[in-house]
């Protein structure tokens, strides 16, 4: 009997270490990059009370009458004057408010004449004024280890000051696709039975959006020994060797007997795409084999290797989630599929469909483009109703 | 009267030009790119019927009686043997069908005796064979210019054995940071009324996600002649320049200023974050003037910049939906109101909720982390109420 997929991935967190691989990093250099610290305010944002528009700090008290306009506060610059009942002073967005002022009265609200001050339209206490510590406070966690940077989490980071990052080193991802009958990029074609290898350069692809750096292998040719001693030398460059193809049933697939000289931990699972998956550790490394079909084997790293990768970077598994699938969907095999679909938000629902989606293809294309997403459709269901919610997998 | 936000767009868009910038690029490094011809299949694939599996090629009507074994097909070899009545030939997953055979047995359903095939548990006809033209037929058109190029995508230009890739020339984006008050990364502060400035490392990093290269320029002080000759010397090295700060209504903001040298397309509007917003073009150049606070920038630049980029670039504007809006939302000002919140996929609904959003705050952190989106609240709107559908757009 084969193994359950969620048998499969129990099997595959036990033998995942923590991930201790850090490196730092220029501030410029870090979008999309993994925290490797957590990060902390060194002092409250703002410090002392901000001008959050153009105008006069004045007293809360004084907007019935006249004020003695003191001086200006530019931006930047320490305040010179302070307000005492009777005065004010110019100040601008971002400026700090003069000691003894509590609020900002807009240049829209005013009109001056004689160097005086006249308030025409009041405002309530403590207008336009930031609090100290408004954005956060000293000594937050602002920003927790594990945090992807987009570039807000930049910004913070350059607000506070810092320039070289802790960031996790990208897991070195190396991929090993095989087949006699498969040609790299440029070279040409010697019969209608070769095809052109797609796989190298998908997961290569795949990976880098998983914040992975890549070493793409020679591809590999239907050949025993050379089978055995590639995947071992391949190994010491790569943290997780990827292998496509030579994993099924036919007399030349040698990938199968080879990773059989490591630890092999996962050996198939009842799942469709890619049921004659293999996982095997090497010490702290894994080889995962996957299918030859691209399509399949795209579904399979997303289904394992994302499933380390995310364990390593502290990621969390947040690209599954509810839809609602339009049409009917009948299962056609007593596995746990993964179905291409097509995500669409409408009208406040995520729906999922089948449009377009060819059934047992190797074509990956209309499987999965930029809107993809897989639908699971359990082991024991026959069928899956049109409205019905299903789980889904969002693609990187 | 300010003008409406779908005014300035119908504005911007008068003044948009088609962008032609188009560059050859690896197909190993144009991953995210943007494909600037359509691509079409130049034959058929499979271009022969193919085995899907691993087994034996027959013909369908031989399934009850023994058959010859006339030799093997590895995949990438031309088959050598014709299937005739009796005879079968060993055809492995991806290896070309034999002329003459119409249906694949599976190695699993068979059994062999003195070099004869029996066939233990039969197949329907063509079972495991792929089709001339299954994945995609020669002329097709299959993928489009102006398609964001993701790992499938990439995969699939391999196969049909492009190398160099025409890909939109990533277009340039100036970020020119104003205020006297901000220090650049890596400068020590003077005082504690300067700030370290991240609106410049927000928007490159913010321009990169959506396919632009960014020229960051150095930080300009509140000077007004610096400032009409640094924006002049700016734009001969973008093609849109960003501008941060310098548009209120302060006494240093020069920016304001300079920018009427060129031809103002958009003088403000009814929006918030950002009204002060400025738009002027130079010749096929934008010169867009943000706000100085970091929340407003991020928000005005993904409500305009990426306006003008997604026209260059053929993007859809497909990061705007309806969510389902958690809690009440009262509104703040009288003005179109972009605010930043929360989104969760849950049960198959989109779900917007405000917790831990800060607001009319200078801080991005909180209100632009990885999971904000921006809500739209309608200017003839007093509130929004729990439960109802609002409008969001994602944010890159």
């Amino acid at each position: 009997m084969l193994m359950s997929y969620e048998e499969s991935l129990k099997i595959l967190h036990s033998h995942i270490k923590t991930y201790e691989k850090v490196e730092k990093i220029a501030l410029t250099e870090c979008l999309g990059r993994i925290l490797a610290t957590d990060i902390k305010a060194d002092k409250n944002q703002p410090e002392f009370l901000t001008s959050a528009m153009d105008g006069y700090a004045i007293k809360f008290e004084d907007q019935e009458k006249p004020l003695k306009i003191l001086g200006i506060t530019p931006a930047g610059k320490m305040p010179e004057f302070k307000v005492l009942n009777g005065t004010c002073v110019k100040t601008f967005t971002g400026s700090l408010m003069s000691e003894g002022s509590d609020t900002l009265v807009p240049v829209e609200n005013i009109r001056i004449e004689n160097n005086m001050l006249y308030i025409e339209k009041k405002v309530p206490k403590n207008f336009a004024v930031r609090e100290i510590g408004e954005n956060y406070k000293k000594d937050e966690i602002l920003l927790k280890k594990g945090t992807k940077l987009n570039y807000s989490e930049v910004a913070l980071l350059a607000e506070l000051g810092f320039f070289h990052i802790s960031v996790f080193i990208k897991p070195i991802i190396g991929i090993l696709s095989s087949g006699s009958e498969i040609k790299d990029l440029g070279e040409a074609l010697e019969n209608p039975a070769q095809i052109r290898s797609s796989n190298h350069i998908a997961i290569a692809n795949l990976a880098k959006k998983l914040n992975c750096d890549t070493r793409v292998f020679p591809l590999l040719k239907d050949d025993e020994k050379a089978t055995f001693s590639t995947l071992k030398s391949a190994l010491q460059s790569c943290d997780i060797l990827v292998t496509t193809g030579g994993v099924s049933m036919g007399d030349f697939d040698f990938l199968k007997k080879a990773i059989q000289e490591y630890e092999l931990i996962i050996n198939k699972a009842d799942i469709k795409p890619g049921r004659h998956i293999k996982i095997a550790k090497a010490n702290e490394k894994f080889i995962i084999a996957l299918p030859g079909f691209p399509y399949s084997a795209m579904v399979m790293f997303n289904l394992y290797a994302r499933e380390i990768l995310n364990a390593w970077l502290l990621q969390p598994k947040d690209y599954i989630c509810k839809a609602f699938l339009q049409g009917n969907y009948k299962k056609k095999t007593p596995y746990l599929e993964f179905i291409a679909c097509n995500v669409e938000f409408k009208n406040g629902r995520i729906l999922a469909n089948l449009e377009g989606k060819k059934e047992g293809s190797s074509a990956i294309i209309n499987n999965l483009n930029n809107k993809a997403a897989l639908m699971i459709a359990p082991k024991e269901c026959e069928i899956l109703e049109n409205g019905s919610l299903v789980d889904i997998v969002f693609m990187p």
